[in-house]
């Protein structure tokens, strides 16, 4: 399976707080934990030749992890139509914290994806409610995180495939921080945390979270539908018993 | 309620089968039946200028009913990004037959919404899935078409947040051919029949159906969601506590 | 509409805090706010004969209100059976707080309906994440109740059709506390809050969402599907052409 | 991993045409092709002391497969009680054919599982309507039986969680022939094939799918959720900080 890191990586040269936790990038950081289970782990980051997803990269990649906040707008069209394509086709997604907002995320779910925010060091704490789902294995009844940025409902997504995390917030929000989706033949999975000003991405539980969505959202050997102009079958079927 | 039908009104000019079935375009043909009913019905075509889709129209649309099919890429990018800002706020929309394909629909969907299709004057039968459900109301277990244009699964469309009929072919084919979904606070609704060379909006079931779904999708009076930054509310309430 | 609030009413005769609390019983509090909008709101209860639920009483309800708690036990099965068949056959049903262990709940869930509980007078913040929904009509982001039993994840229900609002505990967790089922023609929403040492039921946002789903479940009306053995449409059809 | 497939086993008994095509009885039919592929097949069958389904057999058992039809009424209520709690403890079950209408199926539904049928050796297609689910891998665009006892809508169960086969029939009804649900910890498969008079657990791709389905509802080693009195962890966490 070969998986891809894309990241903005801009918080990560323009501020050093984020820089000191993260000295090889959030990208680099989330790879890092992946190359312990996954044979190839890959990154890929917005400043380079077409954000690094060439066609070439996109072919061939099975699962693609995204986080970006800053630069939405920088990602060209272009290239999201041709991530779009691919998470059709069957490549897995999954998104990450800001990435909410992702130009990606919103052309999935087809709504604002909009949410309410607030940046005041607070305890998070992840609930799970889906215990037996395969993204959850090893997780007990929650992950706590000591301080992270807030999210609030509401959260304006589709209704999700499924619900997996629910998440409590110190200052007395909830947020559905957990979820999935299919879309086409492509698994989609968005996980709420990871501010960059934060160490979140080495929280143990939180890895433990991605990669086991890594091997939830692969299913890139799945057959393609037929489509189109097709001939009646019945009447096929009669002429060759006929 | 003000209902509006949006038809392209390309296959009334140049085929006369089509137009000597419908004489005032399909969208006349829907808006006379929905008149018995309804206040306020107008209709839109694709070659009035910004398609009849002014801001003015859509900030008064309550209800936008879709039909579209071989111009589909002519709906100019800018009107479908209203179309879709207004569908979030609230604004109900139904999509019928060929729109599967409309950009507006591919929009909210996130998916190719691609199909199988056929063209043989096959016979049609809509089963109800959900006998409890608005819209089906006054339908009895199926509606039957002497003839229609078969679409087939695979359907590529996000798992429906309700379905409601499920349509059996003459030729051997099925479809999820109603179904629903929520997008922001806008209620979808997509029914599938009506190929533009049959008569099937003057048949009295489907009538009933498509005024059942106005009915149905009717949402915008619904209040909006607050998002952005926000400030902690445990804070707040213990200072106001004292 | 006819409306039926049926009550255990054993914490108001062994409890004075409850009695205290409520001493018309809560069946008595949430008829006597219902009384203000519907027409016919009736009450009964456990020790009353059959429990209240004659066939004659369920016949003429299109709404049950169920609260119970500390004698689900005592409730008859066959009471139980008659009232299952009723929501099957359409009776709306809105199943109130410790009611998650009711027979008829678990009956109509097919789960265990556990959860995790606490008794601690923790606040209790209920946040919409379904604001277009008409059972939050009227509800702003949020319902907050300065004190109330805590209700955690993991609740072992089946994924709910709508999810309406989520719980937020001073304490640290989260709950569903709000989800609609169909079950038949049934539609049935539970609703966490209303432990009987707090006078939630007086609570104006909470009554709202009652009153609300009052009518949301009221769908009485609808047709009985057609089961059974039945003859081949297409034989038929083809001989009455033939 | 241990599967046990279970079979009333009467029809094999007093029809000579059931007996002919399965000689070792359905159990043994669906035992024999599930042999191919898993190390451990069991089965048991009605007669046998608590119809061979002690609680060391159910302990035992990561799947089950059920298979029933004119002697629904004659399961103890006792074993389906047991049946039930190991399902929602994480057995993966499997209900084949006329079991909608066993007593372990209907107790997780919660509805009546009602459906339409007919007997009139008609043909049958199951379209694939979830190409990218593990239940459909291997199979293409549809299975076609020649001969089929005939469902159809309206099938009165709960929405599934995920719709995975649609039956077209020759007599012009439509049928939801494949569904999964989750119930606790339990994965639950619903497929409709197999008529006791028709040789359907012989095909190839039927028996694909079932081998499919087996790797797919099993689900034991998810850990229990955690129920009941809790303490409230920010006091806990508070204290333990101080």
């Amino acid at each position: 399976m070969n998986v891809l890191v894309w990241n903005e990586n801009r918080h990560e040269k323009k501020n050093p707080i984020v820089s000191d936790i993260y000295p090889k990038g959030i990208h680099g950081a989330i790879a890092a934990f992946l190359s312990e289970d996954t044979v190839n782990v890959k990154t890929s980051t917005l400043d380079e030749p077409e954000h690094g997803l060439t066609d070439e990269v996109l072919i061939g990649t099975d699962v693609l992890i995204w986080w970006g906040h800053m630069a939405h707008h920088e990602v060209l069209d272009e290239i999201v139509e041709k991530v779009h394509k691919r998470v059709l086709e069957g490549m897995g997604l999954i998104v990450l914290h800001s990435g909410h907002f992702s130009k990606i995320f919103k052309k999935l779910m087809g709504t604002t994806c909009d949410l309410k925010w607030r940046e005041a060091d607070e305890k998070e704490r992840l609930w799970v409610v889906d215990p037996s789902h395969p993204i959850t294995e090893g997780i007990g009844e929650y992950i706590e995180l000591e301080k992270e940025e807030m999210y609030g409902e509401h959260f304006d997504i589709p209704s999700p495939d499924q619900l997996i995390f629910l998440s409590w917030f110190e200052g007395g929000e909830v947020f559905r921080s957990g979820a999935t989706y299919q879309r086409g033949k492509g698994k989609v999975f968005y996980f709420r945390p990871g501010h960059e000003t934060y160490p979140t991405y080495y929280n143990e539980e939180i890895q433990q979270v991605i990669k086991n969505a890594v091997q939830w959202v692969n299913n890139s050997d799945t057959p393609t539908p037929v489509y189109g102009n097709t001939n009646p079958i019945e009447t096929i079927s009669k002429k060759e018993k006929g």
